[in-house]
């Protein structure tokens, strides 16, 4: 796995640059990421550009042996150009214009706007797609970070319609999928339909299924304009994009279709601070992150790339400035970080950023440099890092166990049509993973549309919309399957499926969802060692259940090595529902010491400790240790050959 | 009692109408609520109406021998409409329009919309008017629903004007009454006047509390001009509308005037999420609903309508989808709440909506089939129901007992005006009629207005406007009078009285209140065995205090019969206090199981467990048993005859 | 000292005025403030001015003696003036105009307000500028309340370019300075600069500090222009301007530069409710405030002017109506706040209001009458208050003893960068203020720019930015220094200083903070008997700590005489460090009793007992008591000569 950093030659007096490069590549680091938000200085006015700068800063990274990954500036147009076309800008929900003044404040839709780009990425290509310093571009910047995937404009509607008018030929199409007799909402034409946004009380969930689909799909394009362009003028390099954390606005298994490397933007202890981590776990996990966010995304991430390719753009090096809370990594934390992703299988990661800028924004963000370019704390857990990758060698390919399963337009559905407030796709996909992890299982985290083949066991905890093609690829699937509530809920256009949930996955398993309750924070419903909470299904089925809530209702339903969850589980019960299909499956659960997760690359087992106490690891007999040892420290990595 | 129900023809292939009315009529159900959604279907383009599915939707349920209780579809006026007049729609208090896309789009003071009202109210009352089958019409659907009542547009701007200058006629005689002196925000002309949002701070209260009148008034004459109509056109039928749960937006006197029938949606486990009960209080009642969210309603609607006549036009009849959480009742719920409607002398209970609709924006709301056309819990609790109202037979008039005084003027004051946050004059009506009820006292819940003749008790929990002819009227009642704090505690223009609080009301107790103190939440002030909080006013009075807090203040006064309260008393004082009074009234005070309440209907007596835990009535020694027994399950109902 | 009243003719039937002014004297109360909403009545209609009123109120109250303070109306422009030119209103961030119909409905950015305004002062000033019973100007009326002090309207963005392009004089040097390069923010021509208000995520921080600024210096114009008019006109008359609580949204210290008197607008309860205090401390001080509220107030602006001349305008008299709750003062407690600010050097306390106005916003505000003009408990405070000052006597200058640094613009840096959330200088001056307080310590709040001369120790809470001029200022200052987290740690454009914070205070300690952590609530780390939670800084120095976190890690770093604070200091650490540096100082630390505070006034001290028990103090022997005893009561006061 390589090393890298994201840098900002334009940050800095050209006469830094060289000691700059040199400094980086003594630390272990051999790419950087530079350029993606240099517009302005690319092209100070319309149409002169400014070449000077960046041809020097190149040649001076390349000549460090540096492998360079160039940013498209798309995600920061400047001044000149909104004031050129000033509704190119994104309307937020409220219809407010998302002004110039930091970054994103453009509309997908806007064409004005996507032909600029098609320009300016055109001359960057063109400029250095064949130089030999370049490995590879990164297109935009954390498409929709911000909540920019989604605008309100004219332009964003317009488009809309026309993209409605190709989904469904006729408007009676449209009414008819939608239910728009409901309310009298029906339309004559496709030329009545406004955004979703602003109505008197909530619009039509298929309304805002099909826009925050269009809204996706606007993301896809613009992200396949300019990879087609620098895949013509740029041979052999890597298309990236970098995703964020716990993000669903754009379908990113869509976006990754069109990419060489899937790479995403880690910052654990931003994440556990903004998320729906309990206050329990901001504290105990305060400066580790939660110790399954890291490798949730690596390995949702390593999904959305159609040979498993992935990267971390952007890891966090320090404290960051954008949480609520910002507190500074435990010592070792950034190197256990590092040696994780290689664990999932990673191809790079860089460290975000290279020198903590004094000015501006994210000012108070840590770099491996602190701003008066002494090396900070991030820079020597780097250092280590390259020295004990280099120590473990080759890591061998990710295996393949557990597949879970996770659909972008499943939790745009529950965002939509929560029933329970804070009842979330994603949040349930979390949760089942964690527990997996814990009992010591490699997770791929994989689209429903994904090849089933080879895994051991197969995990749907929250899919409302599963396509017939699934349902018939589940059946042929010869293993353990888990269904968690609310999967196949939905039809297509978000309605309730004629043979009721679950749906097609009737043919999994004979059961009906007759009736679902949503339950207040604090309700529960008790069964033997275990409780029910968020959610409770009424079951009508011929089958016994397998476990049943006290009060007899059955909670997980059974059709031979099918499950059928009907409620959310808490931890106990989730882990003995593991259990049961590890068995089926002779898988052997394993339990983890608290804060410990592993993950398997190959022949070798990593292990890490993201609590704040050593622990105690049972390595096999006779497994070769090539990091750590079997009592893990705090933020310690153990690597053994199994 | 009649059983009905809700149901959109339009909704469902006219191939199932048949089996779905006679379904209707087998399950026990004689009414049936069809049309207040169906705008785009009775008239598809503007002027050109489709009127053949609708005389083939009600001769179907006719032939059946459902009385059709025909709404007029105003609450959803189709796109076309709304793109023919964009400013129709009502803007909400940050100035945004309402857009199209759900229901309620319009401004109540929308000419042109009016007159489209006009016409399509006519052309149904026309073509249906004399339609043997058809019983009854509703007017639009829930006033105010998604705070609707309330607009902000340039059109209510120039209504808002009109009414004022109707109102106070010269513009001194507004400057003087609001005291626009304060702040210098005299006017010199009516046309200066602006509506009172979007100010820097808040508007003057006067200035709100005439807004408020005005926007109630607006709905009064939305609603008179399509009864109007009904009337004239289709003689002999009911005029109803649908009012809402703890929904205070216009004066729903003053709207019932115009009615023959005062009928209400009825959603005990939504409103117990929604609104102010506490968290103990929404786990303990979670699937029953707070025990008397229902009869507070039956009892307030009840005095809407000059006649005493009311109805349940929606009932809950399993989950629904708008609260933040959406549990199942408890078995034996539904019916449970359509003999509670029986025994407050309703005149028809109609379940919402006969089949849960798998699309669009309630398709998670259940009704008494399921989507797939089996009959849901709903459907078994509701033919049970209709078995249990021909066991009991006729249940006699309401007693007339206990008379509780709300003002919807009254409560605009509190909203306007809190002083403490939270405090609200219906809260503090719920919070007393609870009281008297746990007491086992039947309650008519009625205006200041209203005639007091035959009642053995007033309360008045918190009418802060109170007029010199309500005075009048209560100096001559003979019986115990209760004056909660706030009462009288504002003139008509919502200033303070030149005698200060409680104003008038010193005709019947002689006190002045000084001051008043609002309490922070968590703040207590305490008696012996009680406490106040919330809300404490200073009293000077000759008279000697009849309960005083521990600090020697006085906080219960009484002249002869009549008490006022100088603060928010605890359920165990109020109890005490009604207990003092129910002695002056020879009244006697029952202590009811927790979560059982009762009501008299005629010489029969009907008691409701709202608990989870069976319990034991004091059923009379040779009471005859209509239904059930004295040992009472959950959720359980016993009628007897006295 | 003297007592005043803020007083409003134009409320009230001319024929009370002469009874009014006679028992404001009769009271005890010398001067009265009128006028400074009465714009409706002096000029009812453009260029109409009707003088005739104010003649006479004038008039009458100099007949009685009472010294008047007249305040300009331009708080309240008329609604004709804001339909004549509906661009003077401000816009708030979110873009809407705020609207007439309250107060402070104007941009300061407005020039044509600006000439309205200008041509209302002159009015005013020419005609009772020599008035023999004016005494006093008051401008305006609290600059800022309800957010005013910032506007986004055109107007401001217009005067906001001007005012960089005279700051920056060129583009270039802007760019430079704000880092614009960062996400190509930069700028062409100042034409393009929008406010910061609206963006996609947070604007540049340097964008909204210069915005701020930029904001203050408006206000700064805007009351000199009226300075200017008056001091022209009404020669020996003193310009006084009230300033609110907990408020820094313009640079008093600015304004006061143009004041003779800076005075402020005091309501103790209902600061404590609406601003920071905890639970614990709204529920202990509730009827009292919390003990330091206004001492803190008196503190801060009597160092706003430069003589140090201040006042109390409003004077809390009873409950309030603006805050979420609203008690009534513990009695006393009115009587106390008014020596307090004689004990603080005020030389005038004006009580809000005479009289309880039964209309509009500010009906629930009590004042010294009751509506009804019966006097209140305020009024008897007053009158008490009035004999015990007789009793006192003078109470001579206030000493110089420690010295407490606050800065506007370094409340803003926290405000627009507070890195965790909550974090506020102000309310870490508040805090070292309160324990500096409990210590017995008698405190100025002085700018960094005032002179630092004659004081025993300096505390720098937390001033961000700190220039080279104060740096060199402290460095002569021969006494103890203690440095605040965050201090020293911007540049005046808001960066990171090129040598890392402490910036030029490194000149006083040699160290740098090389990393800073902020910490969820509820996150504590550990020291021996104290903790330090919310700020923790990272801390590299060849000196040793002088105070160590149980970890090693030190928090408290000393130079001689000079300390730094590493974190947020818990109270208990934070006193034992004022302990060392009183040590150092030669100065006694005090243990007060809870909820007793005391003040020296030339050899006089004050003790205010804010408690709700009695407390024994330790008056020394052979003092002499002017007023109470050492025992004191609740909301007592206590005075002796030393
Ligand atoms: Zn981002
Ligand atoms: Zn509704
Ligand atoms: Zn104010």
């Amino acid at each position: 796995m390589k090393l890298g950093v994201c840098y900002y030659p334009e940050h800095w007096p050209e006469n830094v640059w060289v000691d700059d490069a040199r400094r980086m590549a003594e630390m272990g680091l051999s790419r950087v990421r530079i350029g993606e938000f240099a517009w302005s200085r690319i092209e100070p006015e319309p149409g002169r550009y400014d070449w000077g700068w960046l041809d020097r800063a190149i040649e001076t990274l390349h000549r460090q042996g540096l492998g360079i990954i160039l940013g498209t500036p798309t995600a920061t147009p400047p001044k000149w150009l909104v004031d050129r076309m000033p509704d190119m800008v994104a309307l937020d929900e409220d219809g407010r214009p998302r002004g110039f003044g930091s970054r994103r404040h453009y509309c997908f839709s806007h064409q004005g706007y996507q032909a600029e780009c098609d320009r300016i990425v055109m001359a960057l290509a063109e400029r250095y797609g064949e130089h030999p310093g370049i490995v590879a571009w990164q297109t935009d910047n954390e498409y929709g970070c911000h909540d920019s995937a989604v605008s309100y404009s004219p332009a964003a509607a317009e488009a809309f319609r026309y993209w409605l008018a190709n989904r469904y030929e006729t408007i009676g199409a449209l009414n008819e999928a939608w239910g728009n007799v409901f309310w009298s909402m029906e339309y004559r034409t496709f030329a009545e339909i406004d955004l979703p946004n602003l109505t008197v009380t909530e619009a039509n969930p298929a309304h805002w299924l099909d826009f925050r689909r269009f809204s996706s799909d606007q993301v896809v394009r613009f992200n396949r304009r300019q990879a087609n362009i620098l895949r013509a003028c740029s041979p052999g390099r890597d298309i990236i994009h970098n995703f964020m954390g716990f993000f669903t606005q754009f379908d990113h298994h869509a976006v990754g279709a069109d990419l060489d490397v899937a790479s995403w933007d880690s910052y654990p202890l931003g994440f556990l601070e903004q998320f729906w981590f309990s206050e329990e776990e901001k504290r105990s996990y305060l400066r580790q992150g939660h110790p399954d966010i890291a490798a949730f995304h690596h390995d949702l991430y390593r999904g959305c790339q159609k040979h498993g390719r992935w990267s971390v753009m952007e890891q966090q090096p320090g404290p960051v400035n954008w949480a609520r809370f910002n507190p500074a990594p435990l010592p070792g934390m950034v190197r256990l970080w590092t040696l994780e992703a290689m664990a999932h299988g990673a191809e790079m990661v860089s460290y975000f950023r290279w020198r903590q800028f004094p000015k501006a924004q994210e000012q108070m963000h840590a770099g491996l440099l602190r701003p008066d370019s002494v090396e900070d704390v991030g820079g020597g857990e780097a250092r280590q890092a390259a020295a004990d990758i280099a120590a473990i060698g080759d890591a061998g390919p990710p295996p393949k166990s557990v597949a879970l399963l996770f659909d972008y337009a499943g939790d745009w559905v529950t965002q939509i049509q929560p029933q329970g407030r804070g009842f979330s796709a994603l949040r349930m996909a979390f949760d089942y993973y964690s527990a997996l992890r814990q009992c010591g299982f490699d997770v791929d985290i994989i689209s429903p549309q994904a090849d089933f083949a080879g895994y051991r066991m197969l995990i749907i905890p929250c899919c409302p919309i599963i396509g017939a093609d699934v349902v018939e690829r589940l059946r042929a699937f010869d293993g353990p399957v888990l269904i968690g509530p609310r999967s196949g809920s939905k039809t297509t256009n978000l309605s309730i499926p004629a043979e009721l949930a679950p749906g097609g996955l009737q043919q999994l398993i004979p059961l009906k969802v007759t009736r679902v309750e949503s339950l207040r924070d604090g309700v529960e419903e008790q069964g033997e060692g275990f409780a029910i909470s968020r959610w409770l299904e009424h079951v009508e089925s011929n089958l016994e259940p397998e476990i049943r809530l006290s009060n007899g209702r059955g909670i997980v339903w059974r059709e031979g090595s099918v499950r059928y969850l009907a409620g959310h589980l808490d931890a106990a019960l989730l882990r003995d529902v593991i259990g049961l299909m590890a068995g089926d499956a002779d898988m052997v659960v394993e339990d983890l010491p608290s804060g410990v997760r592993t993950r398997r690359a190959g022949m070798l087992r990593f292990a890490f400790n993201y609590g704040t106490q050593a622990q105690q690891l049972s390595v096999p007999e006779g497994a070769e240790l090539l990091l750590g040892s079997a009592r893990i420290e705090a933020a310690g990595v153990t690597v053994w050959r199994e």
